[in-house]
């Protein structure tokens, strides 16, 4: 696979097309941002650590029967993805109320969301991605009620098996956002990334934050969380051959 | 019936009890307020305006099957209403873009939203009225889902007939906003005031705004829309013995 034209660069990651005008070249780069990419760092390592969980999340997703974008891991910051035409809408899934939940709704930090919430946000740059319900999106033709009700099922699907997986390793699955696309086949299915950039995670046992958290707060080594995130899905998931 | 004591004092009327627990006393003040009450006027003669108005609307409305709080004109500024328990969710129906929307979304001013557009608004005064979907105001024991369907049909059938009846007096309806309240034998009824200060309403041949943007946005006298209003609707409905 030759990798050709630089087509994306995001807030952690860069895409290009390949010589297969069905698949995508993803790398990773060692980078964070906050505040919408207000502050931006570099952290050596960061992209081999995110692009590692990923692949690993991506590859026990499938083996669950959730199609994703996920292809191939090229090297240790580089993969294959299957090449889809992203929703305008982000999915975040909430089971515990953290980040500007709590303050926005007031409620406590942690407080459990039974069942768990869904939230709908229009990926617009201009507009700040802002929080939309089902009618506005339809209405606005940013979505139609079907593709909404099929996020929410696959949204819920994923949420299912992240909670055990991590539940497995003493992790606690606090909340995550997913993106979709459309492949040349008209399928919609999962993709982006999955790791800690994307997710919040609290060690079980000491409650310290595992993800983003860190570094958004400044409260110390962003990587100490996400490779604790990264040795303990690479044993739970090699011991039990998943 | 007996006035007895102020029991809530809101942005534009003041509520007491009498001496039947399941009524109360609306009495509708000369204020207008905007931007969350920061901004206040006295405006002579906007009580009567907005109580006859409001009379007038739930009337018809009661007329066309839709239960509600309204009982009686007691005079000019005053008015009889069933006690309910409001519901902590406000109801905004939007046939047109306007206001918010519009900066929020990003959308044309009076793009045609079709089907109408729900939001609803946890009613908060210390976190502003957020906007909610559906699962953060079951998961927060806000509202049971079966609640939030009963407000959007109740909130539909009001849509349906208002607009029909501005249409026949050359108003376009954009949006309205709606509370609702349990009553004693815990029905769900509309309640609160149907009002140029709770809707966006406009002339259909000029173009020019009838309702509580003039205030909003300091372009004009706003109490001449709201007469043009009252008197348009006074006539179709007095005429039709609507």
């Amino acid at each position: 696979m030759e990798k050709r034209t630089l087509i994306y660069e995001g807030k952690a990651k860069q895409v290009f097309t390949t010589d297969n005008a069905d698949v995508l070249w993803i790398h990773y780069l060692d980078q964070a941002t906050a505040l919408n990419g207000k502050r931006k760092e570099q952290i050596a390592d960061k992209g081999r650590i995110n692009s590692a969980i990923s692949a690993l999340l991506f590859n026990y997703l499938t083996a669950q029967g959730i199609t994703n974008h996920h292809q191939q891991q090229l090297s240790p910051t580089d993969e294959l993805v299957t090449k889809v035409k992203i929703t305008p809408v982000e999915v975040v899934v909430r089971n515990f109320a953290a980040g500007h939940f709590v303050t926005r709704y007031g409620v406590a930090p942690m407080m459990e969301l039974r069942p768990a919430v869904h939230e709908f946000y229009y990926k617009s740059d201009e507009l700040d991605d802002p929080f939309m319900n089902d009618e506005q999106l339809v209405a606005l033709n940013i979505a139609p009620q079907r593709e909404l009700d099929e996020l929410r099922v696959i949204a819920d699907q994923v949420n299912v098996i992240l909670t055990e997986a991590f539940r497995a390793i003493d992790i606690k699955l606090i909340d995550f956002k997913l993106e979709f696309g459309y492949t040349a086949t008209n399928q919609l299915i999962l993709a982006d990334e999955l790791s800690p950039d994307n997710m919040r995670l609290v060690d079980l046992n000491t409650g310290a934050s595992l993800d983003k958290d860190i570094f958004r707060q400044q409260s110390g080594d962003v990587l100490t969380g996400y490779k604790i995130v990264l040795e303990r899905l690479t044993n739970y998931l090699t011991a039990n051959q998943l």
